[in-house]
Protein backbone atom coordinates (compact mmCIF):
# COMPACT_ATOMS: atom_id res chain seq x y z
CA UNK A 1 0.00 0.00 0.00
CA UNK A 2 1.21 3.67 -0.63
CA UNK A 3 0.63 6.56 1.52
CA UNK A 4 -2.85 7.76 1.68
CA UNK A 5 -4.89 10.48 2.68
CA UNK A 6 -7.70 11.00 5.13
CA UNK A 7 -10.86 11.40 5.26
CA UNK A 8 -13.18 10.83 8.25
CA UNK A 9 -16.15 9.31 5.72
CA UNK A 10 -15.50 8.63 1.91
CA UNK A 11 -18.79 7.54 0.08
CA UNK A 12 -18.46 5.44 -2.71
CA UNK A 13 -19.52 7.54 -5.71
CA UNK A 14 -19.80 10.69 -3.94
CA UNK A 15 -17.28 13.56 -4.66
CA UNK A 16 -15.70 14.42 -1.09
CA UNK A 17 -13.69 17.15 0.02
CA UNK A 18 -10.34 16.94 1.76
CA UNK A 19 -8.92 18.94 4.92
CA UNK A 20 -7.23 22.04 3.93
CA UNK A 21 -4.18 19.74 5.56
CA UNK A 22 -4.60 17.14 3.08
CA UNK A 23 -4.83 19.40 0.25
CA UNK A 24 -1.76 20.76 1.16
CA UNK A 25 -0.27 17.04 1.12
CA UNK A 26 -1.50 16.48 -2.10
CA UNK A 27 -0.14 20.20 -3.18
CA UNK A 28 3.15 19.03 -2.13
CA UNK A 29 3.16 15.82 -3.79
CA UNK A 30 2.38 17.71 -7.70
CA UNK A 31 -0.78 15.58 -7.94
CA UNK A 32 -2.27 16.24 -10.82
CA UNK A 33 -5.98 16.18 -11.69
CA UNK A 34 -7.87 12.95 -12.88
CA UNK A 35 -4.74 11.03 -11.28
CA UNK A 36 -6.00 7.91 -8.57
CA UNK A 37 -4.81 8.72 -5.40
CA UNK A 38 -6.10 6.47 -2.02
CA UNK A 39 -7.96 7.96 1.01
CA UNK A 40 -8.48 6.07 4.52
CA UNK A 41 -11.32 6.48 6.92
CA UNK A 42 -8.58 5.70 9.78
CA UNK A 43 -11.34 2.61 10.57
CA UNK A 44 -9.80 -0.16 8.33
CA UNK A 45 -10.93 0.93 4.92
CA UNK A 46 -8.69 2.44 1.91
CA UNK A 47 -10.43 3.65 -0.62
CA UNK A 48 -9.42 4.44 -4.32
CA UNK A 49 -10.49 8.14 -5.57
CA UNK A 50 -10.01 10.22 -8.04
CA UNK A 51 -8.39 14.09 -7.65
CA UNK A 52 -10.96 16.46 -9.83
CA UNK A 53 -9.33 19.47 -8.66
CA UNK A 54 -9.04 22.14 -6.00
CA UNK A 55 -11.15 24.95 -5.00
CA UNK A 56 -10.67 27.38 -1.78
CA UNK A 57 -8.18 25.05 -0.34
CA UNK A 58 -10.02 21.85 -0.74
CA UNK A 59 -9.22 19.23 -2.95
CA UNK A 60 -12.47 17.53 -4.29
CA UNK A 61 -12.40 13.46 -4.61
CA UNK A 62 -14.25 11.56 -6.62
CA UNK A 63 -14.38 8.20 -4.10
CA UNK A 64 -14.39 5.11 -6.69
CA UNK A 65 -14.30 1.81 -4.97
CA UNK A 66 -13.44 0.12 -1.75
CA UNK A 67 -10.22 -1.38 -2.21
CA UNK A 68 -9.07 -2.86 1.30
CA UNK A 69 -10.66 -4.04 4.36
CA UNK A 70 -8.42 -4.46 7.36
CA UNK A 71 -8.99 -6.56 10.66
CA UNK A 72 -8.36 -4.20 13.57
CA UNK A 73 -4.73 -4.63 14.83
CA UNK A 74 -5.11 -6.48 18.45
CA UNK A 75 -6.19 -3.83 21.12
CA UNK A 76 -2.61 -2.21 23.05
CA UNK A 77 -2.71 0.91 24.72
CA UNK A 78 0.00 3.04 26.35
CA UNK A 79 -0.59 5.77 28.74
CA UNK A 80 2.46 7.49 29.59
CA UNK A 81 2.38 10.39 32.19
CA UNK A 82 2.93 13.77 31.40
CA UNK A 83 6.38 14.20 29.72
CA UNK A 84 8.50 17.57 30.20
CA UNK A 85 9.64 17.73 26.92
CA UNK A 86 6.93 18.61 24.10
CA UNK A 87 9.73 16.79 21.88
CA UNK A 88 9.72 13.63 23.32
CA UNK A 89 6.02 13.43 23.58
CA UNK A 90 5.46 13.41 20.14
CA UNK A 91 8.46 11.23 19.46
CA UNK A 92 6.64 9.10 21.47
CA UNK A 93 3.91 9.24 19.82
CA UNK A 94 4.93 8.69 16.42
CA UNK A 95 6.86 5.53 17.43
CA UNK A 96 3.93 3.95 19.61
CA UNK A 97 1.80 4.68 16.41
CA UNK A 98 4.56 3.17 13.67
CA UNK A 99 4.88 -0.21 16.21
CA UNK A 100 0.99 -0.53 16.27
CA UNK A 101 -0.46 1.09 19.45
CA UNK A 102 -4.49 1.25 19.16
CA UNK A 103 -4.37 4.32 21.83
CA UNK A 104 -1.92 6.45 23.62
CA UNK A 105 -2.85 8.06 26.71
CA UNK A 106 -1.16 10.86 28.44
CA UNK A 107 -2.09 11.65 31.96
CA UNK A 108 -0.92 13.84 35.11
CA UNK A 109 0.52 12.19 38.19
CA UNK A 110 1.58 13.78 41.38
CA UNK A 111 5.18 13.81 40.29
CA UNK A 112 4.83 15.22 36.55
CA UNK A 113 6.33 18.09 35.82
CA UNK A 114 4.35 19.19 33.21
CA UNK A 115 0.54 19.69 34.65
CA UNK A 116 -1.38 20.41 31.66
CA UNK A 117 -1.36 19.95 27.35
CA UNK A 118 -2.66 22.38 25.48
CA UNK A 119 -5.29 22.00 22.98
CA UNK A 120 -3.01 22.78 20.41
CA UNK A 121 -0.57 20.20 21.47
CA UNK A 122 -3.08 17.66 21.40
CA UNK A 123 -3.62 18.84 18.04
CA UNK A 124 -0.26 18.73 16.59
CA UNK A 125 -0.04 14.99 18.57
CA UNK A 126 -3.31 13.94 16.62
CA UNK A 127 -1.66 15.23 13.00
CA UNK A 128 1.95 13.27 13.90
CA UNK A 129 -0.07 10.31 14.84
CA UNK A 130 -1.70 10.50 10.89
CA UNK A 131 1.67 11.36 9.48
CA UNK A 132 3.04 8.13 10.95
CA UNK A 133 -0.25 5.77 10.19
CA UNK A 134 0.92 7.29 6.59
CA UNK A 135 4.54 6.49 6.97
CA UNK A 136 3.99 3.01 7.75
CA UNK A 137 0.69 2.59 6.26
CA UNK A 138 -1.79 1.59 9.21
CA UNK A 139 -5.36 2.47 7.78
CA UNK A 140 -6.91 1.68 12.07
CA UNK A 141 -5.32 5.20 13.25
CA UNK A 142 -4.81 5.29 16.73
CA UNK A 143 -7.27 7.10 19.10
CA UNK A 144 -5.08 10.13 21.21
CA UNK A 145 -6.29 10.74 24.60
CA UNK A 146 -4.84 13.71 26.71
CA UNK A 147 -6.32 13.23 30.47
CA UNK A 148 -6.66 16.33 32.52
CA UNK A 149 -6.36 14.67 35.96
CA UNK A 150 -5.33 11.64 37.28
CA UNK A 151 -9.10 10.78 38.13
CA UNK A 152 -10.10 11.07 35.03
CA UNK A 153 -7.46 8.84 33.61
CA UNK A 154 -8.21 5.80 36.07
CA UNK A 155 -11.56 6.02 34.27
CA UNK A 156 -10.34 4.58 31.52
CA UNK A 157 -8.17 1.74 33.51
CA UNK A 158 -11.16 -1.19 33.36
CA UNK A 159 -10.39 -4.38 34.73
CA UNK A 160 -11.20 -6.79 31.76
CA UNK A 161 -9.91 -9.86 29.85
CA UNK A 162 -6.36 -9.08 28.80
CA UNK A 163 -3.73 -7.61 30.85
CA UNK A 164 -2.73 -3.82 32.90
CA UNK A 165 0.92 -3.61 33.38
CA UNK A 166 2.43 -1.15 35.56
CA UNK A 167 5.84 -0.50 35.16
CA UNK A 168 7.54 0.01 38.23
CA UNK A 169 11.33 1.13 37.68
CA UNK A 170 11.94 -0.57 41.69
CA UNK A 171 10.73 -4.63 41.29
CA UNK A 172 7.86 -6.45 40.01
CA UNK A 173 8.03 -9.25 37.54
CA UNK A 174 10.01 -9.22 34.34
CA UNK A 175 7.85 -8.37 31.51
CA UNK A 176 8.94 -10.54 29.07
CA UNK A 177 8.98 -13.82 31.35
CA UNK A 178 5.70 -12.65 32.43
CA UNK A 179 4.72 -13.44 28.96
CA UNK A 180 6.43 -16.39 28.47
CA UNK A 181 5.07 -18.01 31.52
CA UNK A 182 1.02 -16.56 30.89
CA UNK A 183 1.10 -15.93 27.52
CA UNK A 184 -0.64 -13.03 26.02
CA UNK A 185 -3.47 -11.68 25.14
CA UNK A 186 -5.57 -8.32 23.90
CA UNK A 187 -6.72 -5.87 24.83
CA UNK A 188 -3.20 -4.91 26.50
CA UNK A 189 -2.96 -1.59 28.55
CA UNK A 190 1.41 -0.44 29.48
CA UNK A 191 1.30 2.31 31.86
CA UNK A 192 4.07 4.41 32.56
CA UNK A 193 5.02 6.94 35.79
CA UNK A 194 6.84 9.86 35.62
CA UNK A 195 10.45 9.87 35.73
CA UNK A 196 10.33 10.33 39.74
CA UNK A 197 7.95 7.58 39.31
CA UNK A 198 4.43 7.03 40.91
CA UNK A 199 3.39 7.69 44.36
CA UNK A 200 2.44 4.94 46.15
CA UNK A 201 -0.99 6.42 46.42
CA UNK A 202 -1.25 6.69 43.01
CA UNK A 203 -0.18 2.73 42.50
CA UNK A 204 -2.36 1.54 44.70
CA UNK A 205 -5.19 3.03 43.22
CA UNK A 206 -3.99 1.06 39.50
CA UNK A 207 -3.40 -1.99 41.63
CA UNK A 208 -6.95 -1.77 42.77
CA UNK A 209 -8.08 -1.75 39.28
CA UNK A 210 -6.22 -4.74 37.88
CA UNK A 211 -2.90 -3.47 36.87
CA UNK A 212 -0.24 -5.59 38.01
CA UNK A 213 3.44 -4.40 38.27
CA UNK A 214 5.98 -5.42 35.77
CA UNK A 215 9.88 -4.63 35.64
CA UNK A 216 11.43 -3.95 32.08
CA UNK A 217 14.76 -3.67 32.12
CA UNK A 218 17.49 -3.71 35.74
CA UNK A 219 18.83 -0.76 34.47
CA UNK A 220 17.18 2.78 34.72
CA UNK A 221 14.89 3.62 31.44
CA UNK A 222 14.20 7.33 31.14
CA UNK A 223 9.77 7.41 31.16
CA UNK A 224 9.44 7.31 27.42
CA UNK A 225 12.25 4.85 26.66
CA UNK A 226 10.17 2.89 29.23
CA UNK A 227 7.07 3.10 27.10
CA UNK A 228 8.70 2.12 24.04
CA UNK A 229 10.69 -0.71 25.06
CA UNK A 230 7.84 -2.11 26.38
CA UNK A 231 5.43 -1.77 24.04
CA UNK A 232 8.17 -2.65 21.34
CA UNK A 233 7.95 -6.56 23.03
CA UNK A 234 4.25 -6.51 23.71
CA UNK A 235 3.59 -5.79 20.51
CA UNK A 236 5.77 -8.51 19.11
CA UNK A 237 4.21 -10.87 20.94
CA UNK A 238 0.43 -9.85 20.44
CA UNK A 239 1.70 -9.93 16.40
CA UNK A 240 2.68 -13.35 16.64
CA UNK A 241 0.50 -15.35 19.43
CA UNK A 242 -2.70 -13.57 18.29
CA UNK A 243 -2.78 -13.84 14.55
CA UNK A 244 -5.17 -16.60 14.32
CA UNK A 245 -6.90 -16.08 17.58
CA UNK A 246 -7.66 -12.03 16.76
CA UNK A 247 -9.15 -13.43 12.97
CA UNK A 248 -11.90 -15.86 14.95
CA UNK A 249 -12.67 -12.77 17.34
CA UNK A 250 -13.46 -10.72 14.34
CA UNK A 251 -15.44 -13.30 12.64
CA UNK A 252 -17.57 -13.51 15.53
CA UNK A 253 -18.07 -9.87 15.21
CA UNK A 254 -16.17 -9.17 18.55
CA UNK A 255 -13.15 -7.45 17.08
CA UNK A 256 -10.62 -6.61 19.54
CA UNK B 1 23.31 3.82 42.00
CA UNK B 2 23.06 7.80 41.48
CA UNK B 3 24.38 9.79 38.37
CA UNK B 4 28.33 9.24 37.71
CA UNK B 5 31.29 11.71 36.25
CA UNK B 6 33.64 10.18 33.71
CA UNK B 7 37.33 9.65 33.94
CA UNK B 8 38.83 7.18 31.34
CA UNK B 9 41.71 5.75 34.11
CA UNK B 10 40.69 6.39 37.90
CA UNK B 11 43.84 5.43 39.38
CA UNK B 12 43.10 4.57 43.33
CA UNK B 13 45.15 7.22 45.55
CA UNK B 14 45.77 9.35 42.60
CA UNK B 15 44.30 12.97 41.98
CA UNK B 16 42.26 12.96 38.20
CA UNK B 17 41.53 16.10 36.29
CA UNK B 18 38.08 15.63 35.38
CA UNK B 19 37.52 17.04 31.37
CA UNK B 20 36.32 20.76 30.86
CA UNK B 21 33.12 19.44 30.10
CA UNK B 22 32.76 17.01 33.16
CA UNK B 23 33.59 19.19 35.00
CA UNK B 24 31.19 21.98 33.76
CA UNK B 25 28.13 19.19 34.46
CA UNK B 26 30.10 19.28 38.44
CA UNK B 27 29.92 22.93 38.77
CA UNK B 28 26.42 22.98 37.31
CA UNK B 29 25.26 19.70 39.84
CA UNK B 30 26.69 22.76 42.38
CA UNK B 31 28.84 19.93 44.36
CA UNK B 32 31.41 21.79 46.82
CA UNK B 33 34.68 20.87 47.06
CA UNK B 34 35.43 17.86 49.91
CA UNK B 35 31.88 16.06 48.33
CA UNK B 36 31.98 12.64 47.63
CA UNK B 37 31.69 12.09 43.96
CA UNK B 38 31.08 8.60 41.69
CA UNK B 39 33.60 8.60 38.95
CA UNK B 40 33.04 5.44 35.91
CA UNK B 41 35.71 4.94 33.47
CA UNK B 42 33.08 3.75 30.77
CA UNK B 43 34.41 -0.17 31.18
CA UNK B 44 32.35 -1.19 34.47
CA UNK B 45 34.14 0.31 36.88
CA UNK B 46 33.07 2.46 39.50
CA UNK B 47 34.75 4.62 41.83
CA UNK B 48 34.23 7.16 44.82
CA UNK B 49 35.99 10.05 44.66
CA UNK B 50 36.14 13.26 46.99
CA UNK B 51 36.02 16.18 44.37
CA UNK B 52 38.67 18.57 45.64
CA UNK B 53 38.29 21.96 43.81
CA UNK B 54 39.19 23.31 40.32
CA UNK B 55 41.69 25.09 38.40
CA UNK B 56 41.47 26.19 34.62
CA UNK B 57 38.09 24.54 33.77
CA UNK B 58 39.34 20.87 35.60
CA UNK B 59 38.09 19.65 38.45
CA UNK B 60 39.99 17.84 41.14
CA UNK B 61 39.22 14.64 42.28
CA UNK B 62 41.02 12.15 44.66
CA UNK B 63 40.16 8.75 43.82
CA UNK B 64 39.33 6.75 46.80
CA UNK B 65 37.94 3.52 46.17
CA UNK B 66 36.80 1.33 43.63
CA UNK B 67 32.84 0.58 44.63
CA UNK B 68 31.06 -1.56 42.14
CA UNK B 69 32.51 -3.51 39.46
CA UNK B 70 30.03 -4.82 36.52
CA UNK B 71 30.14 -7.78 34.03
CA UNK B 72 30.01 -6.55 30.86
CA UNK B 73 26.46 -6.72 29.51
CA UNK B 74 25.60 -9.17 26.53
CA UNK B 75 27.17 -8.07 23.01
CA UNK B 76 24.21 -6.43 21.48
CA UNK B 77 25.66 -4.29 18.06
CA UNK B 78 23.46 -2.26 15.76
CA UNK B 79 24.27 -1.14 12.48
CA UNK B 80 22.52 1.52 10.91
CA UNK B 81 22.53 3.49 7.80
CA UNK B 82 22.99 6.86 7.87
CA UNK B 83 19.49 8.73 8.49
CA UNK B 84 18.62 11.36 6.25
CA UNK B 85 17.90 13.74 9.95
CA UNK B 86 20.42 14.13 12.31
CA UNK B 87 18.10 14.68 15.47
CA UNK B 88 16.89 11.07 14.57
CA UNK B 89 20.46 10.00 14.53
CA UNK B 90 20.83 11.20 17.85
CA UNK B 91 17.87 10.33 19.48
CA UNK B 92 18.77 6.41 18.13
CA UNK B 93 21.66 7.00 19.78
CA UNK B 94 20.21 7.58 22.95
CA UNK B 95 17.49 4.82 23.40
CA UNK B 96 20.06 2.23 22.24
CA UNK B 97 22.41 2.89 24.83
CA UNK B 98 19.50 3.14 27.58
CA UNK B 99 18.51 -0.07 26.32
CA UNK B 100 21.62 -2.21 26.66
CA UNK B 101 23.19 -1.81 23.11
CA UNK B 102 27.18 -2.25 23.34
CA UNK B 103 28.00 -0.88 20.01
CA UNK B 104 25.83 1.37 17.96
CA UNK B 105 27.43 2.09 14.31
CA UNK B 106 26.33 4.02 11.32
CA UNK B 107 27.21 3.03 7.40
CA UNK B 108 26.48 4.84 4.28
CA UNK B 109 24.51 2.47 2.03
CA UNK B 110 23.80 2.96 -1.87
CA UNK B 111 20.66 4.49 -0.87
CA UNK B 112 21.38 6.79 1.85
CA UNK B 113 20.25 10.05 1.57
CA UNK B 114 23.30 10.91 3.62
CA UNK B 115 26.72 10.02 2.94
CA UNK B 116 28.95 11.56 5.45
CA UNK B 117 28.72 12.45 9.34
CA UNK B 118 31.38 15.19 10.31
CA UNK B 119 33.55 14.85 13.16
CA UNK B 120 31.80 17.40 15.08
CA UNK B 121 28.41 15.02 14.52
CA UNK B 122 30.49 12.16 15.60
CA UNK B 123 32.16 13.80 18.71
CA UNK B 124 28.26 14.79 19.53
CA UNK B 125 27.04 11.14 19.34
CA UNK B 126 29.14 10.45 21.81
CA UNK B 127 28.50 13.00 24.29
CA UNK B 128 24.84 11.85 23.68
CA UNK B 129 25.48 8.21 24.36
CA UNK B 130 27.53 8.96 27.71
CA UNK B 131 24.75 11.46 28.68
CA UNK B 132 22.32 8.00 28.33
CA UNK B 133 24.88 5.90 30.40
CA UNK B 134 25.01 8.64 32.88
CA UNK B 135 21.19 9.03 33.05
CA UNK B 136 20.52 4.95 33.15
CA UNK B 137 23.48 3.94 34.96
CA UNK B 138 25.00 2.08 33.21
CA UNK B 139 29.29 1.65 33.51
CA UNK B 140 29.94 0.06 30.39
CA UNK B 141 29.94 2.71 27.69
CA UNK B 142 29.34 1.92 24.42
CA UNK B 143 31.10 2.06 21.65
CA UNK B 144 29.75 4.48 18.46
CA UNK B 145 31.29 3.28 15.01
CA UNK B 146 30.57 5.74 12.29
CA UNK B 147 31.84 4.29 8.79
CA UNK B 148 32.96 6.46 5.84
CA UNK B 149 31.80 3.53 3.42
CA UNK B 150 29.90 0.19 2.87
CA UNK B 151 33.08 -1.64 2.34
CA UNK B 152 34.39 -0.08 5.80
CA UNK B 153 31.19 -1.31 7.73
CA UNK B 154 31.66 -4.69 6.29
CA UNK B 155 34.86 -5.13 8.08
CA UNK B 156 33.01 -5.26 11.37
CA UNK B 157 30.32 -7.77 9.88
CA UNK B 158 31.87 -10.81 10.78
CA UNK B 159 30.36 -14.22 10.92
CA UNK B 160 31.10 -15.49 14.57
CA UNK B 161 28.91 -17.50 17.48
CA UNK B 162 25.42 -15.77 17.75
CA UNK B 163 23.69 -14.05 15.19
CA UNK B 164 23.73 -11.38 12.47
CA UNK B 165 20.23 -10.37 11.49
CA UNK B 166 19.59 -8.33 9.03
CA UNK B 167 15.91 -6.61 8.81
CA UNK B 168 14.43 -7.03 5.59
CA UNK B 169 11.36 -4.93 5.42
CA UNK B 170 10.29 -7.17 2.51
CA UNK B 171 10.12 -10.48 3.92
CA UNK B 172 12.08 -12.92 5.98
CA UNK B 173 11.35 -14.82 9.17
CA UNK B 174 9.83 -12.99 11.85
CA UNK B 175 12.55 -11.88 14.28
CA UNK B 176 10.32 -13.31 17.47
CA UNK B 177 9.26 -16.54 15.67
CA UNK B 178 13.50 -17.00 15.49
CA UNK B 179 14.40 -16.38 18.87
CA UNK B 180 11.46 -18.58 20.28
CA UNK B 181 12.20 -21.01 17.76
CA UNK B 182 15.94 -21.20 18.28
CA UNK B 183 16.80 -19.07 20.99
CA UNK B 184 19.52 -16.40 21.30
CA UNK B 185 23.04 -16.10 22.22
CA UNK B 186 25.65 -13.35 22.23
CA UNK B 187 26.84 -11.75 20.32
CA UNK B 188 24.20 -10.59 18.27
CA UNK B 189 24.34 -7.68 15.57
CA UNK B 190 21.05 -6.14 14.20
CA UNK B 191 21.46 -4.16 10.79
CA UNK B 192 19.16 -1.80 9.19
CA UNK B 193 19.06 -0.51 5.99
CA UNK B 194 17.79 3.21 4.63
CA UNK B 195 14.27 3.91 3.87
CA UNK B 196 14.73 2.70 0.47
CA UNK B 197 15.97 -0.54 1.89
CA UNK B 198 19.63 -2.22 0.80
CA UNK B 199 20.54 -2.59 -2.83
CA UNK B 200 20.21 -6.29 -3.55
CA UNK B 201 24.37 -6.23 -4.09
CA UNK B 202 24.90 -4.95 -0.46
CA UNK B 203 22.12 -7.76 0.81
CA UNK B 204 24.20 -10.56 -0.92
CA UNK B 205 27.53 -8.88 0.60
CA UNK B 206 26.27 -9.42 4.30
CA UNK B 207 24.61 -12.81 3.63
CA UNK B 208 27.88 -13.75 2.22
CA UNK B 209 29.23 -12.80 5.90
CA UNK B 210 26.73 -14.62 7.78
CA UNK B 211 23.82 -12.08 7.95
CA UNK B 212 20.28 -13.96 8.00
CA UNK B 213 17.38 -12.13 6.91
CA UNK B 214 14.59 -11.25 9.25
CA UNK B 215 11.06 -9.39 9.12
CA UNK B 216 10.24 -7.06 12.26
CA UNK B 217 6.61 -6.56 11.49
CA UNK B 218 4.20 -6.71 8.33
CA UNK B 219 3.83 -2.46 8.68
CA UNK B 220 6.88 -0.35 7.03
CA UNK B 221 8.86 0.74 9.96
CA UNK B 222 10.79 3.90 9.72
CA UNK B 223 14.39 3.13 9.51
CA UNK B 224 14.81 4.18 13.47
CA UNK B 225 11.53 2.68 14.13
CA UNK B 226 13.14 -1.04 12.99
CA UNK B 227 16.60 -0.49 15.10
CA UNK B 228 14.99 0.23 18.29
CA UNK B 229 12.09 -2.33 17.82
CA UNK B 230 14.11 -5.08 16.54
CA UNK B 231 16.86 -3.88 19.66
CA UNK B 232 14.36 -3.53 22.27
CA UNK B 233 13.16 -7.22 21.38
CA UNK B 234 16.92 -8.90 21.51
CA UNK B 235 17.90 -6.58 24.36
CA UNK B 236 14.86 -8.19 26.60
CA UNK B 237 15.94 -11.90 25.41
CA UNK B 238 19.44 -11.00 26.17
CA UNK B 239 18.52 -9.86 29.54
CA UNK B 240 16.51 -13.18 30.37
CA UNK B 241 17.87 -15.61 28.97
CA UNK B 242 21.85 -15.03 28.84
CA UNK B 243 22.26 -13.72 32.98
CA UNK B 244 23.58 -17.15 34.04
CA UNK B 245 25.42 -18.57 31.01
CA UNK B 246 26.77 -14.75 30.33
CA UNK B 247 27.94 -15.22 34.03
CA UNK B 248 29.58 -17.92 33.16
CA UNK B 249 31.70 -17.00 30.32
CA UNK B 250 33.22 -14.17 32.23
CA UNK B 251 34.11 -16.71 35.07
CA UNK B 252 36.19 -18.06 31.97
CA UNK B 253 37.74 -15.09 31.46
CA UNK B 254 36.15 -14.75 28.12
CA UNK B 255 33.67 -11.97 28.74
CA UNK B 256 30.75 -11.66 25.49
Amino acid sequence: MGRFFFHPEPQLGKIVLLSPEETHHLTVQRISPYTDILISNGKGELYRGVFQGKNKGHAFVLVVEKVEKELPPPSLCVWQSFLKSPARMEWLVEKLTEIGATEIGFFPAERSVKETVSKEKIKRLERIALSACKQSGRIWFPVIRVCTSFEEFLGFVTPKVGAVFLADPFGGENLLEFIQKRGIQPPVTLIIGPEGDLTEGEKQKLYGRGAFPISLSKKVFRSETAAIFGAAIISAFLGVDNASKHQDTWMQGKPG
